[in-house]
Order: structure tokens, then sequence, then C-alpha cells
């Protein structure tokens, strides 16, 4: 009886951290890390601030989990895309796109990700975030040389360096909510030039078709 | 007399201010702005922590003055190369170049203003530094796609985009001290494929010349 008490217990308890970290994502949604407070958690989540502080101990601590959820989630999300696509242009254009029409649609999570300025604890995540991703790339990368689809060069540089050129390109449109289609297809354009990829939907690229 | 004197206190003080800020930065070059403290600038300077506190209200309004001053100075000196060259592909060649082989000498600084975790009052004039380099490339995406010398383009886009591959690409490296001439050779081709731009020192890029 006291070993099923304890299991609900721990149930209830793991659905509550749960319904707060969700609570918490939909600050940063609406507001970015800023709007992201122990009282603004409670007063969303409809318990008392003590409540928050028994499953999140500071504020940084809690920002920093909201952030790690969601990015998994996103790298999540380009990864699976990269898994449909055979050469090296196809999986950068769908990698580039999936990234990018991801933070059309929730621009403000987008920024607070890419680039709203926040606690070095939260800065951490986004190193790892971005770390990720370069990963992807490097792989991608680095079979797309192998495979002769690409010009020979540092796979680990170039994918770091498209991780810095997508978030940063994103970074102006999505303050601004500029961010559109056109906005996509020319980043998709710059990151294909940049590996020395042929554009997979255009083999020949003349001044009309880039922009 | 009052008048003289005020001028020499006031003369004093701006020296001092100006002794504070540069050991203040000559603290961030050996351990980043983790290593920037009001106690630690106070036992560099060989000032009391009442002085230091004179001239700078916190720690984080100290951090981002020195940030401000050190990309400045980056930013004029990537921008005075730029005046020697005539086409955009020399011109970003001398750019890339000149913001890279700066890093290099420079490692624990560089990788301190493009991605160490900072307060949020250093994060912001992070952001105000990657504008000035976007503004920067900007004008020269522009007037290459003028010329004819680059294929269309948003220079805008683009000129983020060059900013966020440069500083991401080179983070890696920094961090590891892994940065030398190979990589800025890497990056410069990156960056001149990303806009479209002939190798000015190399017309014909084959595989042996990209690595």
């Amino acid at each position: 009886m006291a070993y099923r008490e304890t299991v609900k217990i721990r149930d209830r308890k793991a659905a509550q951290r749960e319904a707060l970290l969700a609570a918490a994502e939909g600050l940063v949604r609406e507001g970015g890390f800023a709007a992201l407070t122990i009282q603004a958690l409670s007063a969303r989540a409809g318990v008392g601030v003590g409540t928050v502080y028994r499953y999140f101990r500071a504020k940084d601590t809690l920002a920093a989990e909201v952030f790690r959820l969601a990015t998994e989630r996103e790298v999540a999300a380009v990864a699976e895309a990269l898994q449909h696509q055979t050469d090296a242009a196809a999986k950068l254009e769908q990698a580039a796109s999936r990234f990018a029409r991801r933070a059309l649609r929730a621009p403000r999570l987008a920024w607070a990700l890419i680039a709203e300025p926040v606690d070095p604890a939260v800065d951490t995540e986004r190193l790892r975030y971005r770390a990720a991703y370069a990963a992807l790339f490097e792989q991608m990368i680095e079979a797309g040389v192998r495979a002769g689809e690409l010009p020979l060069q540092s796979p680990t540089l170039s994918a770091a360096a498209l991780v810095g050129a997508l978030a940063e390109a994103l970074v102006g449109p999505l303050a601004d909510h500029q961010a559109d289609e056109h906005v996509v297809q020319q980043l998709i354009r710059f990151c294909l030039r940049a590996v020395g990829a042929a554009d997979p939907t255009a083999p020949e690229v003349s001044h009309e078709q880039v922009c």
C-alpha cells in the first residue's frame, strides 16, 4: 500500500513538472526568455510560487531546461528530414528549409533560441544546440565530399559556418517579423553555394532564379 | 586657479578610467569575461575596489564597455582593409582574412567576443557588434551585385549569413586553440563560394586548391 502511494505521488510529480515546463515554454513562445520568471510561471500554471521552486531551484535552471527540451525537438525534426534524402545537396536543402520554416512558424521562440540575450546557463545550452546542428551538417558534408558531390573542404568548418549562417541570417527577419518564403529560398541558395553544391531544384542557376 | 584644478582632476580621472579599461581588457584577453570581476580588476590595476566602483557602477556595465571598445577596434580594422580593394571578391577575401587572422592572434579575446556565455548587457553589445560587421558586408555585396561581379541575392541576408558563418566557424578552433592558416583559407573559400564570388587568388578552384 505504501509502495503504491509512492508510485502515485511520483507520477503526479512528474506530470506537474511536465505541465510546468509546457507552461514555461508557452511564456517563452510569447515573450522570449525575458518573459520566463518564476512569478509569471506560477501565475500561468495556476500554482503557488513555492510549488514552482519545489521543481526548479532557480530561474536560470528552469530556462536552461526549457531551452534544452525545445532545441532537442528542433534538431530531431531536422535530423528526421535528412533521412528522406540521398544526395548532399538535397539533404542540405531539406535541412535548411526545415530549420528556416520552423523558425517562421514560431518566430518569437526561434529568436529566443537563436539570439535573445540570455543568462549564461541558457547560453551554455545554446552552444550545445549549435553543436548538435553542426554534427548533423558535418556528417552530410563529409558524405557529400566522399561521394564527389561536393568539392573537397573541411566538413567540420563548413558545418559550423552553415549553422552560423542559418542562425544569423534569420535573426534580423525574425526580430522584424519579416521572415517569409523569399528569405527561406535565399538562405537555401546561400547554403548550397557555400558548400559548393549544385542546386537540386535548379541545376543551372541564373540571375533570375537566384532572386 | 579653481578652474585649472578642475581640468587637472578631470584629466586624471579620464586617465584612470582609461587605465582601468585597459586592465579590464587584459583580464578578458587572458580568461574571457568570466575573469573580469571588480575584485580582479582592482587587484590587476592596483587600486581599491571602491575606486573601481567610482568609475563603473557594476560588473556588467564594465564588461559591456570593454566589449564595445574591443569590437569597435575590430570592426574598424576590417573596414580599413576594405578600403584597399576594388572588386567584391577581393574585398570579401580581405575582410574574412583580417577577421580570422585577428582572431588567431588573440584567440581567447576573440572567443570571448564571439561566443563566451555572457551577461545580457554584454550580449546586447554583441548583437550591435555583429550588426556592424553585417553592415560592412552588405555594402560590399550590394556593390558587387550592382557591378555584376556577384549573382543576384539579398545583400542583407547574405551579409548576416556571412557574419554568422565567420563567427561560428571560428568558435570551435578558437576554443580548442586549433585555428591556423588552414582554417583561415577554408573560411575564405566558404565565404567566396557562399556569395557566388570567383576566388581572386585562384580563378579556377580545383580540389587540391580547396584543401
